[in-house]
């Protein structure tokens, strides 16, 4: 069943910001079945939305547009819905209930602006949102459904999984079924080298890559006479993907890097604790993204080599000896955040971001990381590529890999 | 002059992969003074890219395409490019030679899937391609000037800069200037309204506005007779837009909040450090995303009590009877992060993101945060909406604020 995504919204035409929504949404509507076969993206401009609206709405069964929700006099989504379906423009007063209840259960007053988010075309079918204030609606547009759902992609997300498509799916023709394996530590030209011949050995079966810096994903894509047979080929190719790439795929589906590496040093029972240099706090935010209480104890920020001997107890004949970039130094911060933590595991980071602080022996990117555990102190250290954030975190993956790779008893590399 | 951007490939429609090359195309073509109408992404349906193109080519003067250039079986964007300008798909053999040579260089044989890719439109002019074996070309389809070029960014965008932009230049009006104004501390509605009339007072004024939370954005854009004229209007409103917002515009252009208040810091000559609960070391990372060692000696994560007790000296007693999250907690630890690292400002957060953790009296999303100076110690709280990552981001910049607050002077609140 084709389907068309339209995204509403000046900021993606003058590409001021990455239409990450269409992405996701081709994603989601590819995997339950659909087919997408138009992704568009236009300005806030009534008569060029209300057009565009008309013509994919001829042509399509079902059209996913986001954006132009919101309060402002640039939102002009909801207006021109109802003029590409040939209805007014009424206000809604349950809708207008649950912005004024969502305002105020945050402390804001209503003003006119966020009166206009009720106004809303007539006949159309509201989805709540949980998230925002502008609700979405269905509406119908010539031979289509229209369903319009707002931008901001935590408000967006929820909307269309759990009002979008429970209302399409049973269209879908659904004998397809996808796999995602997440990768960290190998390009993705490793990883395709690695998997030549899977697709021809799995008919049926389409790979896809995906780089995310500094991870990629591998996606099993299958497609059989029914959903059944596309999920048993899916799990028989993801299998052997998962053999051919050994412990360097972390994870699959939902899992996040972090989380995974958490979830180790949990499982084996350990508390921990970060110090980070140039790193700045990078670490211990991955980690804290997701619940940490139960294993991470702390950690230092030592910036400064003040910091580094105060709060570490890094030797000053270390950092002068050493530098402060050395591992010498990236074992002893390890091995001090875990003494000042009295914990299990002590995972540390030294090294060079950037732009700046580069020498000839010591160029910018140069990083050590280090694992001070029950067995001993690893340290390892690379010259990372890149900018100062794509250090920065190619640095932190590198520290949380040690970790993981320790705690879960997996070879050190 | 407005112009239509179109990548073909069903890699995109699936969402494989994010369409970078549209968000970069759209910067580009929007600061040369195109207006770009639409983006538009199919997958490789012959039919369709046909259909398509007449369509952008009837309505438009210049057309820029991607992808579908490559050697295999599903590159057809030649073909349809042909079919859709009524003329022959030729050999052209000038090409054919630059391929054979430029794999010969690499050591890999010409085969006929890279033969196909000398097989261009008749009458196209081929755009040479410095970066991989497939030449781009221009062709007249309709009213526009379609340019096709290869999808891999590394191949397009030396094209797009050095052969395409060239041609169309001279056709941009570029008689408009924008500036972004970056707002924290207030709704988008809010803003909307405080800036109601701006347009009106400024004929060629219009204002947009992009959430990313937890900030603003104010697009202060103008259109006039001239580059010129339409900068001094845009300078005018953005002056009104800021009278009409104070301090809660925190920058503009290429600004961002953390580096803001980092050069706050710097420009008041004051040494800091962070002491960070709840937000694990997601404040220190926001700075440090920026050079800040002339400024941040270092910082504590103190996840659990232990490490609050142990390395910010909070006092036990401070623990048993206010809490972890409370505001004398939050004093004392950025009094005691501030005595740890010798410095003049220690920043503190305390809180309970979730998703558990809450009771009744204390809920998640209650945050207390502090900030200890020379002046003495300010604490803030509030209960922020939201799930985890937002609590977390919301008291990290509510911390950030009060500390750009307490160094440059400006009112506190």
């Amino acid at each position: 069943m084709p389907a068309a995504i339209l995204a509403i919204g000046t900021e993606i035409t003058r590409g001021e910001i990455v239409n990450t929504n269409a992405t996701w949404l081709s994603t989601e509507l590819t995997s339950a079945g659909f087919s997408v076969t138009t992704v568009e993206s236009i300005p806030d401009e009534l008569d060029q939305i209300v057009d565009t609206l008309k013509r994919l709405g001829a042509a399509h069964r079902f059209v996913i547009v986001t954006g132009g929700l919101g309060p402002t006099t640039d939102d002009l989504t909801a207006l021109a819905a109802a003029r590409a379906a040939n209805v007014d423009l009424v206000r809604d007063d349950n809708t207008l209930l649950a912005i004024r209840r969502r305002l105020e259960s945050r402390g804001a007053v209503m003003n006119p602006s966020n009166e206009k988010q009720a106004d809303l075309p007539a006949g159309a079918e509201i989805l709540p949102n949980q998230n925002g204030t502008a609700p979405g609606f269905a509406l119908t547009i010539g031979n289509a459904t229209a369903y319009f759902m707002p931008g901001v992609p935590k408000e967006m997300k929820p909307m269309f999984s759990e009002q979008v498509l429970p209302r399409i799916r049973p269209s879908a023709s659904n004998n397809a079924h996808q796999i995602v394996l997440h990768v960290y530590g190998m390009r993705e030209s490793a990883i395709g080298e690695a998997l030549a011949g899977v697709e021809a050995q799995h008919p049926g079966v389409t790979l896809g890559y995906r780089v995310h810096f500094p991870e990629c994903d591998v996606k099993v894509h299958a497609h059989a006479g029914s959903q059944s047979a596309a999920h048993d080929i899916a799990q028989r190719a993801a299998a052997v993907v998962k053999a051919k790439l050994g412990d360097s795929v972390y994870g699959e589906g939902d899992d996040a890097f972090p989380e995974v590496v958490g979830r180790a040093v949990r499982n084996r029972g350990y508390h921990m604790a970060v110090a980070e240099s140039c790193t700045g706090g990078l670490v211990s935010h991955l980690l804290t993204s997701y619940p940490a209480s139960d294993y991470l104890i702390g950690g230092a920020v030592t910036y400064a080599n003040s910091a580094k001997t105060r709060l570490l107890g890094v030797a000053e004949d270390t950092l002068r000896g050493h530098g402060a970039v050395s591992a010498e130094v990236a074992a002893e911060m390890a091995e001090g955040v875990r003494r000042l933590c009295e914990c299990d595991v002590g995972v540390a980071i030294t090294g060079i971001a950037g732009p700046s602080g580069g020498t000839a022996t010591k160029p910018v990117g140069l990083v050590y990381w280090a694992v001070s555990h029950p067995g001993g102190t690893i340290v390892k250290d690379r010259v990372f590529p890149g900018d100062r954030d794509e250090v920065r975190v190619a640095a932190a993956y590198a520290a949380l890999d040690l970790l993981r790779r320790v705690v879960a008893g997996l070879p050190i590399r």
